[in-house]
């Protein structure tokens, strides 16, 4: 992420009054940090990802997910590259359309690592969700071809190849593996 | 890390017996990954951090660390960044001298991401010594100069400039910052 520097700190309310950027811009601890331009494998999977994650969880109304949703919560405002919502806490407004506005930690969050972005800063964003609500973090590493994920007061794990990745427990009849998400990349 | 194939699955033991590489090589679910040939800001940290570490707790006999020291524990040998030992555990063999064979997970491990380093399997490193009786990890992100701290049980934490970090219970009456660490890149 590259920080852009301001002579004063922008607060929260006055950040969310910018004009928005192209990549997202982020808003955190003060600090304002634009996202990385998606390169080729990050922008597949993250097209084909959540295509897949509403195919499961769109026709039964279970969960449904958003591509750069800005999301605001807990003094910070983070744009996820997927942010998973089970279905009754999708956020909409008066007309039974999604808000403009979001407000609420996603109940799961995907995070697809490009090449120049530090791990750390991606990383710190997912921790800082599972704090505010968020069930389940993915942390995707296309290089080594494995997800991490992250559940509330416990380690993290890694998984590779076969091994089955947890989704939200509304789709818990999904079985995906590491394999599985990293055959996205793929055309046939 | 880069895979080195085999036609056939080398059990552990047969891994020890090879002669070392260099960089050194792990053993990792039965497949062999050479460590990353390390680069200045790795180099640096590495040995100054080490150096600060044995300066606290060596003095008072309370730690030791030592840095590309092979572990082999829970069927994996590990070549952590850095090692550290509480004193009573430091392996030694009937001379009092360092083993050199060392069979037990490190207290404290540290591990610092190169630029061509895949994050998730650095970190499963750590997860799994955690797992296998590391109190502390620590990855250290230099490029997003942040510390990012593994206990057992736990969400990890990251950790930028003046924010304390987690160092060894028998050396608690040191502290040492985010910003400490990154300070050691610099040559004053």
């Amino acid at each position: 992420m590259t920080s852009v520097q301001f002579t004063s700190k922008l607060s929260l309310e006055e950040f969310l009054q910018l004009p928005d950027t192209k990549p997202a811009s982020e808003y955190i601890d003060g600090q304002i940090y634009q996202k990385t331009m998606p390169q080729g494998k990050h922008s597949i999977l993250q097209t084909r990802l959540v295509t897949s994650i509403n195919q499961v969880g769109e026709p039964q109304q279970l969960a449904y997910g958003l591509t750069e949703l800005r999301c605001t919560f807990g003094g910070r405002s983070l744009v996820p590259d997927i942010a998973v919502f089970e279905w009754s806490r999708i956020p909409v407004d008066e007309d039974g359309e999604i808000s403009n506005r979001v407000e609420i930690a996603p109940d799961w969050l995907i995070e697809i690592l490009s090449p120049e972005q530090s791990p750390n800063s991606v990383i710190n964003k997912i921790i800082f969700s599972i704090k505010h609500g968020t069930q389940l973090g993915w942390f995707i590493d296309p290089n080594d071809k494995s997800v991490m994920f992250f559940q509330p007061n416990q380690l993290p794990e890694v998984k590779y190849n076969a091994d089955i990745l947890p989704v939200l427990t509304v789709l818990e009849n999904w079985q995906v593996s590491a394999a599985d998400v990293f055959s996205l990349l793929k055309f046939k």
